[in-house]
């Protein structure tokens, strides 16, 4: 049994090297990449929207969109003028660093500051896979309600930020954010939690104070 | 290559002979099963919560909860005086038939009438895995978007019946009801769709109805 290799094993050590050679290269490029993970429809899109109307003037953006079918949230931000590159998984339920390679090679993006990796919508999956970001974003909605840290440990652990959205819905929902903010604490003591609102804009400016800080401190670091 | 077995084919094909083994044991009692599929935080346990307080004393209902961590599904079902077995796939993504045989061994349900198996939150990975119910039940919050069907067309693609929830919030999203609809209808022209308020109580009453004409349907067939 010592000889034998979880198959999904040999796949997370290969996913591992391609994610590395992709840190790499964005070490050396200068760029910021941020790898969004969420469940479907918490707002990944719709907060790297609002995001890049506030910091395309400012910040060369660009984004990867995982989903697993739809060019739908590529094309809403192309429609904001920064390059968007679709990567359509068919039916699997996460990215994997290849696939970012791969994506990096055909979409030819200009240099950029910060890179946008939004994953498939799963709360799950995309947890154990690399993309060579610096680090990984965990947005939960107020709707999708107050257990779902402690319920999906691995991500809140993980992620370096939380982004609660949708903060305009607490009104009309149970939410607590306070519990919220007990177990990511509890999960991951040294985390970021934000509350947002991408429609009030709520929140939204001290997330891209936060990406335009981790941008300068990336670059102060040597390659 | 026409002798090598895809590891994932040999998985759901075990997967398959478990689920008929179940199918043919709920046949026998005269058990309607639903498997119920969503992101995590679409209010599947909440939909169970009032479907159990208007049903309990007309029927024998039971649950068995698929979650990566906590009790606190089943627990929320046991306070309202049914048996709810548990079952933690540690971070693993779906239910699979052999997790349901054992929690069905393990738990000792009473004889039931209805026997809902709510499923990890997960919109992707649970559509691939029978679970020898009658018949899958997608749901989707008003708040994750009206984009999701055509996003994740397999589950809405196989689920006999489509549950929107949380239509209270409506007043507040800029969800389209009829797109919704109109991507069911595409993806599953025989679907069901029904619109829901587990809160307000807003077509709660039709889902207990269908529930009850499909489990009187399924008794009318030979077992």
């Amino acid at each position: 049994m010592s000889e034998t290799i979880d198959p999904r094993q040999k796949i997370l050590a290969a996913n591992a090297a391609a994610a590395a050679a992709l840190r790499s290269s964005f070490a050396a490029a200068g760029t910021l990449v941020l790898n969004l993970i969420s469940s479907p429809g918490s707002g990944k899109t719709t907060l790297l929207e609002a995001t890049t109307r506030r910091l395309v003037q400012r910040l060369r953006l660009g984004c990867i969109e995982g989903d697993i079918a739809t060019e739908r949230d590529a094309d809403r931000l192309r429609a904001l003028g920064i390059p968007a590159y679709q990567i359509l998984t068919g039916g699997a339920c996460h990215l994997d660093a290849r696939q970012v390679h791969r994506a990096l090679d055909e979409a030819v993006f200009p240099p950029l500051d910060v890179l946008f990796i939004e994953n498939v919508g799963n709360l799950i999956c995309p947890t154990s896979y690399d993309l060579g970001e610096d680090f990984k974003v965990a947005l939960l909605s107020v709707a999708e309600g107050d257990d779902k840290p402690f319920k999906y440990p691995a991500i809140f652990a993980r992620a370096e930020v939380t982004v609660i959205t949708k903060s305009d819905l607490l009104p009309y929902t149970s939410f607590d954010l306070d519990a919220v903010r007990r177990q990511v604490t509890t999960l991951n003591p040294d985390g970021v939690l934000l509350a947002t609102s991408s429609r009030t804009g709520e929140g939204v400016d001290a997330w891209c104070q936060l990406l335009a800080d981790r941008l300068a401190g990336k670059r102060r670091q040597p390659a």
